[in-house]
C-alpha cells in the first residue's frame, strides 16, 4: 500500500514535471523562438571558447549591421568585430559570458526583438583580471536566408 | 547667350533638387516611415514645451512597454513616465531636444525599428543649467489601433 501510494505520487510528478515538454503545441512562434535562442547559445558557447569570430556568427554579414551603445554606433559586420577584438584583446577581458532574462517578442514571421543581460564573470581583484561586467541588450533580429542573425544591438553596462 | 546658358543651369538645378520632392513613389513603407516620423516630432515638440506626459503619448501605453539603457530596464508606461520625470525635474535639466541622422528599418506592415541620435541642449557653464547630453537611442515601434507606437526603447548616453 505505500509503496503504491509511493508509485502514484512518483507518477504525479513526472506527469506534472513533463507536462510542459508533453504539450509543446509548436506554433511558429514559438518555433522562431527557439531558434533565435540556439543562436545566441551558439554565440554564448563560442565567446566562452575564446572564439570571437565565431561568436561573431549570430550577426549579420553587412555593412548594414549597427551595434549602438555608449560609444555610439559601430556599423558593419567588420567594424563590430573589430570592436570586439579591441575592448576584449584576452580571455582574462573577454571572461564568461551569461545571458539571461531573454524576452522574445515576435514581431512577423522574420523579425523579433529580444531583450536580455548580459554578464562577464572575470577573475576581479582575487587575480589579474580585470572586474566582472554586465548590463543590458536590445536586438532586432531577422530570419534570412542563412537563419536567424542580429541585424542592430544596442548594449549597455550597468553599473 | 549667357543668359540663356545661365537659364539652363538654373533649370539643371531646378530639376536635380527637385527631383527627389517630385518622385515621392509613396510605397506603404515610406508612408510607414513618415508616419513614425511624425510621431517623434510630436514627441520632440511636446518635450520642448516641457509636457512629459504628452511627450510619454509616442509610447505603448501598457506595462509591457520597456525602456532599457545604463540604469537597467524600466517596465511599463507609468513607470517610464516616472522615470522621466525623475531624471529631468524641471525645465533646465529637460533642455531642448533635437533628434538627428534618424534610420528606419521596416520590419513588416506593422513593425519597425529606428536608430537616432538625441541632444539636449541645455545651460552648460554659462547659467545654472546642466551641461548638454545626448546619445544615441534604438526604438523598436508597432502600429497599433492608436498609431505607431514605441514598444521598446534603448537609450544610451555618448559622452
Amino acid at each position: 500500500m505505500k509503496r503504491s501510494r509511493l508509485s502514484v505520487a512518483l507518477i504525479l510528478v513526472a506527469v506534472l514535471v513533463g507536462a510542459p515538454l508533453a504539450a509543446p503545441s509548436q506554433t511558429p512562434a514559438n518555433g522562431a523562438e527557439l531558434q533565435i535562442r540556439a543562436v545566441l547559445e551558439a554565440q554564448v558557447a563560442a565567446w566562452n571558447l575564446g572564439d570571437i569570430p565565431a561568436y561573431m556568427e549570430g550577426y549579420w554579414k553587412s555593412e548594414k549591421l549597427v551595434f549602438a551603445g555608449a560609444t555610439g554606433v559601430t556599423r558593419g559586420w567588420q567594424a563590430t568585430l573589430e570592436r570586439y577584438q579591441r575592448t576584449y584583446p584576452n580571455r582574462a577581458a573577454m571572461g564568461a559570458l551569461a545571458f539571461s532574462d531573454l524576452e522574445t517578442t515576435i514581431l512577423s514571421a522574420d523579425s523579433a526583438f529580444v531583450l536580455g543581460r548580459w554578464h562577464l564573470k572575470r577573475g576581479g581583484s582575487a587575480s589579474a583580471s580585470p572586474p566582472d561586467v554586465g548590463g543590458v541588450f536590445s536586438l532586432v533580429v531577422r530570419r534570412l536566408p542563412e537563419g536567424w542573425r542580429i541585424i542592430a544591438d544596442h548594449t549597455s553596462v550597468v553599473q
